[in-house]
Parts: C-alpha cells; sequence; structure tokens
C-alpha cells in the first residue's frame, strides 16, 4: 500500500522553484516523469500541472531517500522535501531549470504500473487507446493546457456576461421532446409508463419563457443533446453557451456579442479582435463564397459570368441557364500551369458536390488553353477573363448549374484549392464574419414542405412579412451567425413574440392549429401574457475552444468523450441494464428480427 | 400586431429614477402593474426586474399617448418615454416614490389576456396553477429575487474555488449505469440497441479519474439526477457544486470550504460566517441529538439514563437494555404543566419513528407525576431528575428500545418540540457543524449485507483498517458532513487511492472480484497508474439557495420544476413519443397487463 501523507503538506507546484528559492526548504508532490542514475546520484523528474522540477538523491543526501528513489518508476505518484540549490549543469528549456531539489524525504503515494501510452506532448497513438484510458492521456501537459483554457473561457464569458447584467438559469435536462430539429435522446419515465422525457437539444423554449418572465437578460452554460449520426467533429453531447435579451433588436444582440468576444479571446488567448466585426449578408455569402460560413481569410471569390457565356453552345451552360440556374467560376492565381490530372482530380472534387464537370481556361504565356475550347470564341474567351480579372498565368475554374449546386460545390473547391495552394498566409488568424439575413425557409424535397431555417420562432423581416404565405423562399429573417475562419462559432436570432405571427408561422411549416398547440402549446399560450421583444445567440463552446487551444479535433477538448459512435471506451457506456428497471419503466427491449423487420 | 421596437433603445430600469433624474427625458420598458384613472389622468405602474415606476398621462401631456394609455391592461408589455419630474404625492414605500414620468409616447409592444394568477409577491395560488404558468409566477418580485439570488451565489461560488485554483470540467451526462446507490435514469441507445446510458447521479467516478489526471483541483456546478420516488423536498434532476483536490487531506478539504462558505454567504446574505466551523463525531451527534444532521440552534440533547433505570422491573425498559439497546431522554423545560392529551399525542408522535412509546416524568411543584409511577422508586427518579439536570416545571420525555430507535424517534422528538415550543429563538442564525467519523458501512436488513454508508470509494480511518472484514460495523470513514440548521447543506470524503484497498473495500459489500471489476473497473484500473491522495465534497445547490432565499420550498429555487410526481405541470414532460423512435431504439412500450404480472 503506499504511504499516506499523514499531515505533510505541499508547499508548492513543480513548476515554480526559481533561483530566489536557492536555500529554501520545499516539499513537492507529483508524478515521476523519468528517473535515471549518474554519477552515483539519483535523479528524478517530478511533474505536476504546472511544470517539471528535478529532484536529486544521494547517499551523502539522504541514504534513506537514496535507498527508495531506486526504487521509483515512471509515473510513480511520490511527495519530496528538500532543498532548493542551484544546477550544476542548467537547463535553459525548462523554467526550472536552474534549480534542483536536494531529497531528504521521499514518500511513495502510490506505484503505478508501466503505462500504456507515453505521457508526454504531441502523442502519437491511437485514439481508441487515448480514450480508453483518457486519465491517463489527460495526464499529458498539452491535454491539460487545453482544460485549463476551457475553463479559463468559461470565466472569462461568466464574467463578462455578469457584468453587463445577465443572469444565469438554468434550465431543466429532463424535457418534452419537441419535433422540428435533430433525433432527441429520450429518457422512459417510471411514473408515467409508456411516457419519455427527451434530453435538450438547446434550452430554446425555456430561455423564450424567461424572458416572458421579465428576466431580461439570461445565459447559461448549457448542455445540450442531439442523437444524430455523428459526423466526424460533433458530440452527442455539447455545451451552449446560450443567452436570450430582452428589449433588444439584432443590432443589440450583436453589440454584445462583439464585447464578449473581444473579451474572451482578449483575456484567454491575448487576441485583439478588431470591432465591430465586419458583416454579409447570407446572399453575398452564397455569391462570393458559396458557403453561409465564409472563409474570407483569402480572395479567391466566385464570379457569375453567366452573362458572358450566355451565347454559347455548349450544352452544360445552356441547360444550367435555361433551367434558372447559373455559370459561375473561380480564378485561380498561377493555375495556367497545372497539368490534365490535377485538373480532373478538380473535376471529381467537384462532381462529389453534385456539379455535373468543371470547365477551365488556362491563360498562359503562348495563349488559352481551355477544356471546352471548341466552344469558345476569343471575345467570350476575353470577356470572361477581364471579368474574372485573369492575369496570364491563372485559371479560370467554371460551374455550371442550377444556383445551390453552383455554390456548394465551387464554395468547396475554393476552400480545397486553398488548400492545396496554401492561400491562407496566416494561420494564427482569428478573422470574424457577421452573416445576415438568412433565410426564414427552406424547402425540403424529403419532406415536401417549408421548413424553418434556424428554427420555428424566429422572426421574419420586417419588410418581407407579406410573403410568409405567398411567397415563403424569398422571406428573410432577423437570424444571425458569427462565422470566424470559415467555421459557425455562433448564431441567433430575434424571436416572434406575437402570438398571431407565430401561428401563421407555424401554418407556413406545416402545422395545422392543433399540432402547433400540442407541440408548442406553452410557448403559444405564454405569448398571450404579455411578451416582450426578445432575442438571443449561443455559441458552440467546443467549437470555441478548439479555436482558442489550436486543436482540429473536438474529442481534444471534452473531457471524457464519445467515440463516432457514441460509445465511451473508458466507461463502455452504453451498457446493458437490469431486466427489474426496464420492467419498472414499462418497456422491453425489441427482438433483433423485429427491427430489421420494421425497418424495411 | 403589438408594436416593434424600430430603433428605440431603453435607457434606465423602472426601479431606478430618482429625483436626481429630474429634467431628463428617458426610456422605459416593461409590464403594466396596474393601471387607473384620476382627476382626468391615467397612470401606470410600469414594472420590471428593478422595481416599479409611476408613469402618468394626459391630455395635456401628450393627446396621442394619452388615447393609447386608456386601452392598457395589467400585464401589457410597454415602452414609455417621457421627462422624469417630482411627484406631488410622494409614495415613500418605493424607492421610486418621490418622482414619476410624464409620458409623451407609448408603445404597446404586446397585448395581455387576464393572467390566470396575480403578478404579486405573497402568492396564495395553488402550485399547480403557479407551475402551468410558470413564466407568470416567475415574474412575481419575490421569486425573481431568488434567481438573482442564486446567480449571485454561483458566481460566488465560481469566484472563490477559481481564485484558489480550481479547474470547471465538465463530465459527461450520458454515462454507464453504475449499482450502489439509488435508480438511474436510463437513456435508450440508438447505435447499440438494447444498451443504455445513465444519467449521472454524481461526478463521482469522473472527479475521482480527473484527480488520476493529474487536475489537481476540480470544480463543477454539476447536474445530477435520481429516479426516486420524491419526497417533498426532492426534485428529479438537482445541482450539486462538486470539487475534488488532490494531495490533501479531511483537513485541507475542510479549511478549504470553510472558506467557500463563509465568502458565499457574506457575499450573497452578507452573514458572517465564524470560522473555524465547530465539529462533531457522527457518534457525538446520534447520541446528544439522534440525527447526523443535528440542529444545534437549541439544547436539550438526549442524554442516556441506562444506568439510572437499569434496576427498574419495567418490561419496556428492561428489554430494551436486555437487547443491547438504552433508555434515554429528553427534559422540556417548563413541560411539567403539560396535560395527558398533549403528552398522549406526543407519544403518538414517537412511535410513528417505531419507538414502542413514550414514558414521561413531570417534576411539578407539588411532586413528581409519572406515566410510569408504579414502577418508579423515589431514589430512581431522583437521579433520573440529576441526571437530566431536570428542575421543577421540567418534564422527562423517556424512550427505551434498540438503540437506532431511541436516536431516531428521540431525535424527531427533540425536532417537533421545538416547533412546538418555539425553541429557536433567533431564526436568522445560520449555525454551521461539520460531522465527521461517520460510519464506513451500515447494515442493511433488506439486502442482508452492509453497504456502503457514503460511496464504496470513501477511504476507512487509518485506526479502524484492520476490521474491515472482521467488524465491518464498527468501522469509522474520512467522510464529513456540512450541516446548517439541521439540513445537510454538503458532504463528502477521503476516498481510497490504493487499489488493494478498494477491492477490499468492495469485497466487504459483497462483490466479487468479477462483479466488482465488471461494475467498477475502470476506476480499479485507473488506481493502477500512480492515483494521488485525494477526496472531495459536494454542496447541495438547490438546498443552499433555499437557505439564502429564506425559502422552504425547492420549486422555489428551481426555475421549472417537476412536481412529486417527476411530472412538469408546464410543458407536459413526459409525454408520448414517436412509435418510430421506438423501433429505431428497438425498444418497445409493455402492455399494462404485462407490466403489473411482472411486478407481482
Amino acid at each position: 500500500m503506499g504511504e499516506s501523507l499523514n499531515g505533510l503538506k505541499r508547499t508548492m507546484m513543480c513548476g515554480e522553484p526559481r533561483e530566489e528559492h536557492v536555500g529554501e526548504k520545499i516539499t513537492l508532490m507529483g508524478w515521476v516523469q523519468r528517473n535515471r542514475k549518474l554519477g552515483g546520484l539519483e535523479f528524478i523528474d517530478l511533474r505536476d500541472k504546472t511544470g517539471i522540477m528535478q529532484v536529486v538523491f544521494g547517499e551523502e543526501i539522504n541514504g534513506e531517500a537514496f535507498e527508495k528513489a531506486k526504487a521509483v518508476r515512471p509515473e510513480y505518484c511520490v511527495a519530496v522535501i528538500g532543498e532548493v540549490v542551484k544546477r550544476e549543469s542548467i537547463n535553459e528549456n525548462m523554467p526550472t531549470g536552474f534549480v534542483e531539489l536536494k531529497c531528504e524525504t521521499i514518500k511513495i503515494l502510490s506505484e503505478s504500473e508501466t503505462p500504456p501510452i507515453y505521457i508526454k506532448e504531441n502523442l502519437d497513438a491511437a485514439e481508441s487507446i487515448r480514450l480508453k484510458y483518457r486519465y491517463l492521456d489527460l495526464r499529458r501537459p498539452d491535454m491539460q493546457k487545453i482544460f485549463m483554457i476551457r475553463s479559463k473561457t468559461t470565466k472569462a464569458v461568466r464574467d463578462y456576461l455578469e457584468a453587463n447584467g445577465f443572469l444565469d438559469v438554468e434550465t431543466p435536462i429532463l424535457n418534452r421532446s419537441t419535433p422540428e430539429g435533430a433525433r432527441d435522446y429520450i429518457v422512459p419515465s417510471r411514473n408515467y409508463p409508456g411516457m419519455f422525457y427527451a434530453l435538450p437539444q438547446s434550452p430554446q423554449l425555456f430561455k423564450q419563457l424567461l424572458m416572458v418572465s421579465g428576466f431580461d437578460k439570461y445565459y447559461q452554460i448549457a448542455k445540450c443533446f442531439r442523437d444524430e449520426d455523428l459526423r466526424a467533429n460533433r458530440q452527442p453531447e455539447f455545451t451552449q453557451i446560450d443567452m436570450e435579451l430582452s428589449f433588444v433588436e439584432q443590432e443589440d444582440i450583436m453589440a454584445v456579442n462583439e464585447g464578449l468576444i473581444a473579451h474572451v479571446f482578449k483575456e484567454v488567448a491575448n487576441v485583439d479582435v478588431k470591432l465591430p466585426i465586419k458583416r454579409m449578408t447570407f446572399k453575398d455569402a452564397m455569391e462570393k463564397y458559396g458557403s453561409d460560413k465564409p472563409d474570407v481569410r483569402f480572395g479567391m471569390e466566385i464570379t457569375n459570368i453567366t452573362d458572358e457565356v450566355r451565347d454559347l453552345e455548349l450544352p452544360m451552360f445552356k441547360d444550367a441557364i435555361e433551367n434558372g440556374g447559373s455559370v459561375r467560376a473561380l480564378c485561380l492565381k498561377c493555375g495556367a500551369e497545372l497539368g490534365r490530372k490535377p485538373l480532373d482530380k478538380l473535376g471529381e472534387f467537384v462532381k462529389t458536390y453534385r456539379a455535373k464537370g468543371l470547365a477551365w481556361i488556362q491563360f498562359k504565356e503562348d495563349g488559352v488553353k481551355s477544356s471546352i475550347a471548341k466552344f469558345l470564341t476569343d471575345d467570350v474567351t476575353n470577356s470572361i477573363l477581364k471579368t474574372m480579372n485573369a492575369e496570364a498565368g491563372d485559371a479560370v475554374l467554371i460551374v455550371a448549374d442550377k444556383n445551390s449546386v453552383v455554390f456548394q460545390s465551387l464554395g468547396a473547391l475554393r476552400l480545397e484549392l486553398s488548400k492545396q495552394f496554401d492561400l491562407i498566409k496566416d494561420k494564427n488568424e482569428f478573422n470574424f464574419t457577421w452573416v445576415t439575413e438568412f433565410p426564414l425557409f427552406e424547402y425540403s424535397e424529403e419532406e415536401g414542405r417549408y421548413m424553418a431555417c434556424h428554427h420555428p420562432f424566429t422572426a421574419p423581416m420586417d419588410e418581407d412579412l407579406d410573403f410568409i404565405e405567398s411567397d415563403p423562399g424569398i422571406v428573410r429573417s432577423k437570424a444571425y451567425d458569427l462565422v470566424l475562419n470559415g467555421e459557425e462559432l455562433g448564431g441567433g436570432s430575434i424571436r416572434i413574440h406575437d402570438m398571431q405571427l407565430q401561428e401563421r408561422m407555424l401554418k407556413a411549416l406545416g402545422f395545422t392549429q392543433e399540432d402547433a398547440w400540442k407541440n408548442f402549446g406553452f410557448l403559444l399560450q405564454a405569448l398571450k401574457f404579455g411578451p416582450p421583444p426578445h432575442g438571443g445567440l449561443a455559441f458552440g463552446l467546443d467549437r470555441m475552444i478548439m479555436f482558442l487551444a489550436g486543436t482540429e479535433n473536438i474529442r481534444d477538448v471534452i473531457a471524457f468523450p464519445k467515440n463516432q459512435n457514441a460509445y465511451c471506451y473508458l466507461s463502455e457506456a452504453p451498457n446493458v441494464t437490469d431486466e427489474k428497471q426496464l420492467i419498472e419503466l414499462g418497456i422491453g427491449i425489441l427482438p433483433k428480427e423485429d427491427k430489421k423487420e420494421d425497418n424495411n
């Protein structure tokens, strides 16, 4: 059994001793990073979350400690007492590298088997092993740094919001399932067998109710849940910085959040965010960048060349234009020398975004080369090159299709080219953009009806109110997203605070009055009692931490994450449960055959 | 439809205007508390979360606003613009009562139906109605005050802990079910049909793993879940202030938490908590107060009179003593004049705690009266009165039984008498006590084995280590509770950080090695890799807020609570769910008949 502390107190952290402490007797506690013999002495590098300190043992310092130190292995947990002395061979790479601890007493608090992963930065181990032994993975200094950043970030968020009059209010986790949105996780009720709670996808309805209650400014760092097939950077449970404000309009909410973002990025990463943050409408974002989360750290904007190519007898272009689509292009600087093979690969790339193909024109020193040469006239070629601002050496890459495909494929191609040609010069840049005037509805081919782009409580823009029934597709909303380096950092909207308008909106989404009341009755009811104008925003905390910590893996910023199948390697959750408990809950497990049949 | 803000900004809150603002033009927004006509003018009391301001409308101030104001009803949400003027008839009961706003413009932002509950303090309405219209209930100033206290409390907790080096780390909500403890809420998994997650009853295992990871000091304000039959002041989801520290012993954890409590109570309630907080062993608490959460705001301690009555031929006493029990008593000051009826009632009261009855001796001016007079001798009577420090006018109330029944019944009787006789003089007192040296195990008659009193990871006291196998009942633990005014505010323990000891403990709890590894394998595994000595504590945040806000109803301190059947009147959760989703999850609802049969 390990030795016990028995009253022993740590007096300093391992990363703290400096030359000014020479001569002091201190007590450190931590883990053995490595141990080695040298010239009749034993050396231990002792690690805690603040850093590493060299500890030296010798027969002449203390014989008993010297003997005990010989038995120590990496990752043993020990306490050492001794005097800080100057080091003979200085290690300038460590903040404590000018001193060492001459150990008079060592307590072995616990032993360690050889750990299955190395406790070091930039570990190159299978993620499943890292997650299974997460408690060892989290010992690694780079992981500890991330969680210090995470804690510092939430503190900065709270400090700012509370200084600005926001109240931290907890909303329930055991909720009622609401339609519209992703799939809920559900929780069977024991008191009402056959009934279920749902875990919240966001505190949306409750935060709106808090505004009806006159709470004025609400925030919460809230756990949210989505039972989705996980994309690489999604987790079944994730955390939102969630807020809602009353008696405000879009401008007010954006102003508060610009202040918040500037405060957090300054406090945590010492980044100066330039305010006000630039803005772009959804329409511009789509037309110029082919994305509602444009990465504007580099140019290469999409350009419409429909007019230039309108008269060409090229079936792909003609079809697109006749069907209400368009022909648009990117100008790739220095793309004129690309060979056939890489160009074909780019063609394959855009096809994965449902484009029929990629046409290209290379503007070489000695003339023009093009995949559609036989359809081009000199005039058309010249007008395209002019519109594209192409210079000798560039290539113009063209997609023709319906607009949604053109935007999506060229938007993706633009990002792909930025990687291939290293177009983002400053990797440390934090480039923020507000995207505004999102559409209120989007048509779902699958459902055969309009769906809410944001959620059904988003307010339409006043100018577009009249078109909710007659032409839903053109109605813009008072919704806004904050985009950072091409990723959505957060988003929100002004909410509908008028019951009649909310009912119109739900009707436009295909809800009968009865269905609307069945599903959202408690919100509609609340809107009858003097709701204030209100709106809000939510940031994805996990993604924010990924930016602040400089990692591209969401599992790095969550202490105990799940894998892409929502499975926890560490605790082996989900797992089987007691038959007795299922009976109490009034549920049974379907035989596997049943399930398959029902799914067909 | 309500009017929109259209750029209008609120410039002040309703509770803010004072005489110094006279002459200023301001814009307020809020809800109509009441409206009335007086001398050709219209008056509105406008309310927001900061207070109430009187707004006056008149033909001569602004005709249009005057007309609009006539249509306004209580709980309409409005914006008003006008000049602050001195009031003719001052209202000294309101901070804004020296001024009023002469309204030039009013915007009716939304209308309100007549609310089903009054928006006022100290509302006397059925709780089910309050909860159904929670958004209106939360408009009431006394409810808003509670949530301001709650937000202020969590802020104070975070500030203190972060200043003391604690990291805020989120642990998962989708967990693995662990035995020992209350019933888990479970969540069916879609990716692994037939498997389930469990919602955490506390972050216990994960916070211990964070210590193994070297996080050193962790805290979290954590949602926890228990699917229990709810007692009056329990909720299915509740919030803990949860912490864990490494390289510490019990004294260190108590010291940090005394600092925390003093900080929070000072910040939030301006209460000076006297440090150090006094301490009492579990044994003393039981013997003197019959409770592990003693209310020490009044005396009337339990006294052992077994020796005094050992020779009496009274079957109840004799049986108790022969079976290893005891005879103990309370001395009720001025109880000598109690009549037969109230004494009988007290007898009934102790029977609800399984005592066989209550014997009593009244020490009157003119002699002694007793329910057991025929068994008493003068000597015995005198020695009882002496031991009890009874004076003329007092009554001695006696229970004889096995100790657990004696403690429980006299402990409850003591509290009951404190209410009946108003023994707690200072109702605003915050009286803290640490209770220490809890037993490690308690024997469960139901399960026929020893159970962990706290949880299976609690460390035994070093002195008692040898008795874990031979005499578990006498082993004390390094566990401690903080008790406030007779309620458990929080509790914690030093954890076992030695794998062998943890395995011994689990064996003593009746786990086979295989079961232990099946259930707690990931913790046992972690203990193989140099775990540090560690321990922690968790406070019930909801209960802390109840104290700070002075309410005895837990539903008052939770924004959207459930009722005692874990049902939400507002959202009507739990509710039915999609058949399709159940099939995806691989579960079915048992017919009601099946359930009954299976339960029999």
